[in-house]
């Protein structure tokens, strides 16, 4: 019996997170990236540096492609440099990139054909708890993947959701849950607009709502930003177009109308018609602030 | 120097758990309502019951006016069997319901120009935390209303939120808490009526939210009626149509669009357009049932 190898493919926040974790937790883990920074910087916290996501899977397990969206995963899998080219039969592909249900079942299909087993693995937690070996795992997939993918998930993961025995459940999931967190942000947004227009207090508004029935674990997370001033990316305005762009997909999908999340994620398309694509989602508010005219925290020092 | 002596008018859900809890602590307490039955459950709990609201603040020192809105606290204010017929010099009348900010001003106006102190007191926490004497005040008013009340505060409320010396904050900090309140109930039901309709278990999906991002204060408080298919009112479709309303007013008055609110406040009056008007607020998911044709738990039971 040889010693487990894990592959990370895609070092950006999330996925340098989770391959250090791995690496910490003692598996022979492989990281690949476009960015030769990021690529040294795998190197330097002592994983093995891959040119292509063919030598990250080469020999490895278990292989989690950490990416932005689907068609960058398929991207990542299909091609003479691809993980398709070198994955042994029987090792586990995890995709863990937010993606509609039916795009996570056609990618499980593709690998599946090569020999491969497919876990449908959106994560959540934030950089903070990837590096930390602390992520939030929803799978779904065939019990065979769920063994194969046993050790990662154990060394990347506090909590994994078992959610079903095929692939699509676990992106429904994720899905469902982006669907509340965009919302959440944009309503915390419009709650901290109207909060100052009318008068009151930023930092007082934050802790009595954070103790009180209008709370919510966004509201808590992201209003703090906006008093501190602060919108440097920790997860950007871009990243909840895709995501509730993948939620409304949905609900055409299913001919099923999704009012409140068709509202916010205007507010996240206006506050990119701003520019504010790439800044941090708390941004929503300065949407508000364009139609208000208010004063935000920090404004009056700049 | 005598005994403490308090009033509550309106023995509603909220105002006979604000009066027991007054009497539990020791408190002298009048009770009015304009049902019978009210005012008899109040005398055995061990109140005082009054018969007008003019009858119960006659010597009270403090009086809580716990009704639904600013026009129903306007009518127990005026009037020959009105509150400030027979309100002593200096004694404070404490403003619960949730109402404009401009409406709190002006209530408060007229009580100090009959002599007394005004609290722009509205209070959140729901009937169980209100008989428990663990009630959120968020108050605002002049230091001598805050002193006139501090007994009863002390005996209804866990936190007083002290919002500023005047009349206002109180009631604009309590909107801003609904306006997120209301928007995480509709979204909530948005988000259980996706998981469902696309194949998730109700169960599995609260399990998963409620330890994720997407958690809410409201989700967590309200997807059990729909998973418990009890849709009895904790809290009615139509308390929410009251308090988004007044959050749309007051951004009419300020000019100020408040999208997010406004939708969420759609979605409840479609549940009420169904008959739901007096049913839990959880009733919203069945305007996306109505939507999408899917079942809901218990459903199938009956």
């Amino acid at each position: 019996m040889t010693a487990y190898r894990a592959a990370v493919i895609g070092l950006g926040a999330m996925g340098m997170g989770m391959a250090s974790s791995l690496v910490a937790a003692g598996i022979d883990t492989a990281g690949c990236d476009i960015s030769e920074d990021a690529r040294n910087a795998f190197a330097q916290a002592g994983g093995r540096a891959a040119g292509t996501p063919r030598e990250a899977a080469k020999d490895a397990d278990a292989v989690a492609i950490v990416v932005v969206n689907a068609d960058q995963v398929a991207s990542v899998l299909r091609g003479p440099d691809g993980v398709l080219a070198s994955l042994a039969p029987g090792s586990v592909v995890l995709g863990c990139a937010t993606m509609p249900p039916d795009a996570a079942q056609s990618l499980a299909a593709e690998v599946e054909a090569a020999g491969g087993l497919y876990l449908d693995a959106p994560i959540s937690g934030g950089p903070v708890k990837a590096a930390a070996g602390k992520l939030s795992v929803m799978a779904s997939g065939a019990q065979a993947a769920f063994d194969k993918a046993r050790p990662l998930l154990d060394a990347a993961a506090e909590t994994v959701f078992a959610l079903g025995d095929s692939p699509g459940p676990g992106s429904t999931m994720k899905m469902v849950n982006q669907l509340l967190a965009g919302v959440h942000i944009a309503s915390a947004m419009e709650a901290m607009a109207l909060a100052i227009k009318s008068g009151l207090d930023a930092d007082t508004v934050f802790k009595v709502i954070t103790a009180s029935a209008g709370n919510s674990w966004m509201f808590e997370n992201r209003v703090p930003h906006v008093l501190e001033n602060d919108y440097s990316p920790k997860s950007a305005v871009d990243i909840f177009i895709k995501d509730l762009g993948i939620v409304l997909a949905q609900g055409e999908r299913l001919d099923f109308p999704l009012p409140i999340s068709q509202t916010a994620f205007e507010r996240f398309r206006e506050a990119k018609d701003m520019g504010l694509g790439r800044a941090d989602d708390a941004s929503v508010i300065k949407v508000y602030q364009r139609d208000g005219g208010f004063t935000l925290p920090g404004d009056e020092d700049t």
